[in-house]
């Protein structure tokens, strides 16, 4: 493990960083063949929080922020702070203040596979995190670890410059060479489900509209009036 | 397990049911001998909703939603889907589309034990829904399980038919031919506690109320004015 | 494990601990040399209460509150119940019931090293109850435990009168005896915090205001332009 | 849920039961359609013991194993208790006073969803439990269950004279009257897999002996020899 | 939280704790009305070992083991070493270096609420460790702790100088004002115990031997000789 | 995410993966900056294993093995399969006839996030795995990962060829081209350790031997003979 900070890192084009945000996290983790997504534990600090940026990553250790304090520098507008731990820890790594430095620099999310603290205010100041845990558990900074350098994050590998698109459903990471790509892919799923939808809305089957039936029946399905003796 | 779809079910009394809905999660549960509730993993994807319907029940598999879209057909006005998986997962099996399609035929809530995604949605359309997780994971097409059989759901049976009353204490269910009974014996209760509520608001002890003072003394309870020695 | 009620106990200073309450868990936490901090898993029951008392404590067996009830008699005004358990327990040991009467004595909150139920009443009552599960599973009356003996409640010891502080962060206590040290610490604290807060806010890095650019680089830290060889 | 011991309850035939045993979890559980299976959370309390034999349920409550003394009366030559809790428990309900008596009956194994103590004499004494715990708290005896009625143990519901078969890799459940047919798939299914490891030990690959290389290329499979540009 | 070491600590008496040790966890557990047992997710790194000694205490934080080093030196012959952790954390603290220092000085066993490593190392050396994981992850040495204060290690409260009993059912704690107490009581236990297990193992039930079926009777067991209608 | 298979990985030095193997996990993860160690999570399915590989990676889908039968024929001698799952599942993937087949190609271990069956075969077989669960579920053959692109397992992101290391404390990896350094560093560390080892044991203190006395001083450590005022 080098302990390195990384200035300059490749970002993921802002105007696709945009219209995936727009699709949701649900859409492009779909469009990207199922790829990507945080696991589930990683949740919002508050509901209804919506962020899509680039990745500016921290690798830190358990019970130790001080990688974040280094990180803030390397931020800039649009950019999302996503930070991995070498170990399983829920210490609140973050705070207010740290998410009112971010925020003078356009930060628009932090994605921790941490703690984090002063949740109220988070939510108050309207600052989007999405985290392992809540704890007001305090933190040292005895330990160096790494900015922008590959790290994994709620195990997903996260790339500098990656896209990260976060919302109630959880966070989904696109690399950056493929978000052109999820972007075609997702807007056209998106284009898709609204048809569907109003179908569904008005009374149609998705047995029917997705044309299950036949493949059901091939695979065995049996229709009986009433149940099986036991 | 047998890979079936089963029509025709008999589903608890409506009118029954909608009096177990009054009476909430909580009641029930104590009208029914302490019963019929699922382990509290399971949480309600948004605050506030409450729903009471009798059960149209789907077996799983891990990552493959294929027979919730089977299910959706056997469902009628009042009823509540309830869907076990047969091992743990969290992927997101249920959606904004199939919340759609259970709306369009007055289903009245969803019971997962498993994940479900679109939660912004969900909670924007007032679709009730009681999860293991919120994740927008998505899922295959591609196992067989079954329709209207007796499934497992966070701990619980659940036969197709059944009782579900679901709100912020969790779902509890009730056997079909129990409805009558707990729904006498619940009202009861729930008539009683109003009479105590106001006696323990006017600064009633529960102690004297409950008539506990000579129980505790039987049992062996000790009053001393100062910590025993250590 | 000695089953008795102690019925007087040194409860902390009402003054202090109202200052404890205004500075809040993490601020308290941290001026308490980072201790005192229950474990994460505990979780208030409703978003955005606050809560700043001293402790009546209970020791509990899973499955039962009968010493809850009990314990009621010996709450005060500004008394917070801090209930422990001796095995890990989710049942919902606590209800409306069991706070109507609480707030009849004045009593701020709820802190439950297991489940309550009666959710919703709970927030629509403004009762403030921090707690590890919510879940409507019933308890029984029928084995002692103890009333204002220390327990252990998430991990951390309390003494009957110590301070209890929670609020969205999680929950705190203060050692009777250190409350005063606790709060001059943390007020002098909380009032370098708006200074820090503002000069972040207007872009100053923390890197600077903090001073460690220096013992970064004592530590090894090295900053590259380009991501270092794989 | 009713209070109730039911003494006459029909068991799956003495002779499938051995033979489902000698199949082993992992074949009965494959030839049962994967159904069957308890949750992977129940563990053997000491590594190597397998066994077989006809469900005896109990159902008790958390901290509370009055029921499994009043299971054992019900017990006969070649049965296996097996205990379902209303609520997630971890509390000892068992040590090698009850497996003394079992044993005394002839009883082949205990299986809980709940937690046993006296570790080491089970070991010592041959007898084999699958359980979710280790733990030495001791239980009451104060509320009433039921015995030889429908249970829910992790995951599965079990109905009294059910088929149940444990070994390392589980806990699976076969209800009576699939028995036979599970015995002709499963001894099918081993005769074969005899043949198979034979052929995979001599080096012939599994893609090939399954067939599996054009469905693999159906599906969109690629193989290139490089790793694609990132 | 006070940064201190304290050298001199009142110890249980060597010949109460022996005499402890040989009735084991269980029988202690419920001599001690069922009090003073860690929650079970502490587990032996390796089976059959056992072990009673007089607690020194450690309080560290979580990923620095820098606290355990200092409590070396203040370990005697008949100690067990319990270390607290103000956070939960898995990492691995204490390894084969740590246990021949603690060894060379006759300390009985280690009790961690946190990870161990070098697993195969301490079960070659038969140095006895209970905890909560075991990891290789390492550890820093920045942050002071303190030793020989009360901790809270499992979920229990340790003073400095309580008896520590240890085996494969898990870690008790008795009170150093208690033991002689519990030895009385778990001595007369103990040899009822005996008493039972021939009666119960030449096929006497436990309701009979324990007097159980009037009480049944009387909470309204119901015995019947078919399942209820469903 | 590229459902692909690469045939052609390099892979680390098999004379520095083979001095890797005898350092040991511990050694190697602090000789690599505390760095590569999967989550402790992941156990051994029996006791005492070890290896030391070069990785062969699998993609896999919850509940859907078809990517390992895929990937034995990219295995080769001294090779370790890891398997990474999209998604937290704990079904049984892998069992005695995938080993066998791995064993006939010279594979030396298994490393899984997710779950394994046949326990006890593969103990006898002694075909060492690392997996996060054990159980029998069966899984399906449906849906297309990726083998040998870089996957994330228990936490850590691996890349085809690294070097993998294994036994009671866990599963440790090291980049390719940073397997020669960290040999390097592993045995300078490990020779020193031997030296520690003697001078611990013959009664020296850490303290003295670390020099730790002057910064714990420093740090503010205090030692006081008496325990101080609460």
């Amino acid at each position: 493990m080098k302990t390195v900070v990384v200035r300059n890192i490749k970002r993921a084009d802002s105007g696709l960083v945009k219209r995936l945000g727009v699709l949701g996290v649900a859409t492009v983790h779909e469009a990207y063949s199922r790829g990507g997504l945080m696991k589930p534990y990683l949740r919002p600090v508050w509901q209804g929080g919506e962020a899509a940026g680039t990745a500016v990553t921290v690798l830190t250790h358990p019970g130790d922020n001080w990688m974040i304090h280094v990180a803030v520098e390397q931020c800039k507008e649009g950019d999302i702070l996503v930070v991995g731990c070498s170990a399983d820890n829920t210490d609140g790594m973050f705070g207010d203040l740290l998410a009112t430095s971010l925020m003078a620099r356009g930060v628009k999310a932090l994605v921790i596979d941490a703690g984090v603290r002063d949740a109220k205010s988070l939510r108050e100041m309207g600052f989007p995190v999405w985290s392992r845990a809540i704890s007001a558990k305090g933190t040292v900074k005895a330990s160096l670890g790494a900015v922008n350098v590959p790290v994994v994050c709620a195990g997903i590998n996260v790339t500098p410059g990656d896209a990260i698109i976060a919302d109630d459903d959880g966070v989904v990471v696109v690399k950056r060479g493929d978000a052109a790509d999820v972007v075609t892919r997702g807007e056209k799923r998106h284009a898709d489900e609204e048809g569907k939808r109003k179908r569904l809305a008005s009374g149609e089957l998705g047995l029917d509209m997705y044309g299950m039936r036949e493949p059901l029946k091939q695979a065995g399905l049996t229709y009986v009036d009433e149940p099986p003796e036991d």
